[in-house]
């Protein structure tokens, strides 16, 4: 049904200005709302919006609390910069109230999930004058769940607008053609940094996808510390993904004499072409014990860490 | 209280006729029991024992079920080299029994010394007509809890034998004046191999010690086996300690295409001169990488394995 732009026949530019018109067509003198996360996809979408739309796009950055340090606020600047206003929406306490008390990693993601759709995103569209919803979806993740027009209606079902009422709304997919190499070239073509367009992946749970057990602000801020320090500490490491977890698990410790029950962080560096399959990074050890040290030093509570040796299959990229 | 016999001045040879002698002086025409565990201190005061008192010294082998793979075996067949016969005393699902529903690793240390004292060894002592206890105490023992009468009073009552009968009884600590590297002489004096005079330290509560949360007989046959598999791969390597621990934690694997939450197993290894500080030992990336690739082929269950990179302090070399 869809048509597939295969990457050797992209021009970027030609893309960029197809997409930009259609946009404009479209929503004609609507208005328009998109989510921003700060990845490629979304980045994309709210750059190819903005240059359709301007002021009549509204971009919603959700602060769900499980982001990276500082991650709203490179959004917000880095947005800043294109003359894109972002909008960022404090849903933390909701994000953690919806976790509480979980510790299964398929009802985690379900509750982020559902938080996102329902309760935050879906209440700003239906408080919002938009009836057109820009999405980041890419063909990889319509190859991925099912296609056509059941997928966007269950999108509407999602965030809590009814099936009559969604005949009003529209959703509009400018990537749906390409796939993520596809989509990188276009964010450089749009002047978006490669620090965009060549980010690291990062799970749609964000770091409560790196916390084994219950997700709390507490658990939260022990792996962000941790993911920053990995992060800075690898920074000259080419890898595919760099990651940080933090164990569910106590394990002995000693601090001041004392015997201490402490926590573990588990680090994970992946060489990988496409997440399909995936080794562990044969890192220099002095770098390994370093970031160690540095980890059970700076990170309140950890007194052990530990590099994954395993490789995808049988282990996966993220722990859960 | 007790004089201490510095390693620079012991002779081993004269140590063990002397100790020899006191054995036989103190048990008369008596009898006396022992439990072996196969460690350096219980081998060698089971020589010592048997230098003085042939048949008339019991000594017993406890397979609580949480030993190495094999190491009953080769602790019987090692003895019946020296013409030692050794009574294996199957108390498996006595231990297992006890170490039920336990998560704590403090209450499972108890439940194991509990059951080996009061349960197991305490029967034995009190349906065998000795009255002598040989025990393979060393001064580091003793400095490490309290000294004299009262130690030897609470290890009748840890055996379930009341104040006034242990009055009938006694205790010969033939190794109580010398420390690790003291008996390490007069094992290699006594003829023991280097395989006992030098083993690697083994914890008190066995591979129970190596299991986060609860200890049942599967569990143990996990890290059984990746105990037999990492001692088999790493023992080209010069290092003080060599342990695998089963994590409670399950993470995300992938098996035949399917999704699974798979077990993880850390691996450690230590240089360390006295166990009091430890660092981790640079191993080769490929001995890391191929351990890895076997204990996820040939440990059930298994989909990720990790190396420790923290040292100790704040870590400890065990886990629990």
């Amino acid at each position: 049904m869809i048509k597939e732009i295969k990457i050797e026949d992209l021009s970027p530019e030609a893309f960029i200005d197809e997409k930009v018109e259609e946009i404009s067509a479209a929503v004609g003198d609507g208005a328009a709302i998109n989510a921003l996360s700060g990845g490629v996809d979304s980045s994309t979408v709210t750059l190819l919006g903005h240059r359709a739309l301007g002021e009549r796009l509204t971009t919603c950055f959700i602060d769900n609390g499980i982001m990276r340090r500082d991650e709203p606020e490179q959004v917000v600047s880095l947005f800043e910069d294109f003359g894109v206003h972002v909008e960022v929406i404090d849903a933390r306490e909701e994000f953690f109230a919806a976790l509480a008390g979980i510790t299964d990693p398929e009802e985690k993601r379900e509750a982020i999930t559902q938080t996102f759709y329902r309760d935050v995103f879906g209440r700003l569209v239906r408080e919002s004058d938009a009836r057109f919803l820009l999405q980041g979806t890419i063909l990889t993740d319509v190859d991925e769940t099912v296609a056509g027009i059941k997928r966007q209606h269950n999108v509407f079902q999602q965030l809590g607008i009814d099936p009559e009422e969604a005949f009003g709304y529209r959703i509009i997919e400018p990537l749906v053609q390409i796939r993520k190499d596809g989509v990188r070239r276009v964010a450089e073509a749009l002047g978006l940094p490669e620090s965009v367009w060549n980010r690291m992946p990062f799970p749609g749970p964000a770091l409560a996808a790196r916390v084994i057990g219950e997700v709390t602000p507490e658990r939260i801020e022990v792996v962000r510390t941790a993911t920053a320090i990995t992060e800075q500490e690898l920074a000259h490491v080419d890898a595919f993904l760099k990651l940080a977890i933090l164990h569910e698990d106590r394990v002995t410790g000693m601090r001041a004499g004392q015997r201490d029950f402490g926590l573990q962080i588990e680090l994970r560096c992946w060489d990988s072409v496409d997440a399909r399959e995936g080794t562990p990074t044969q890192l220099a050890w002095g770098t390994l014990r370093r970031l160690a040290d540095r980890l059970a030093a700076e990170v309140p509570g950890v007194v052990s860490v530990t590099y994954n040796l395993a490789t995808k299959p049988p282990s996966t990229l993220e722990a859960i």
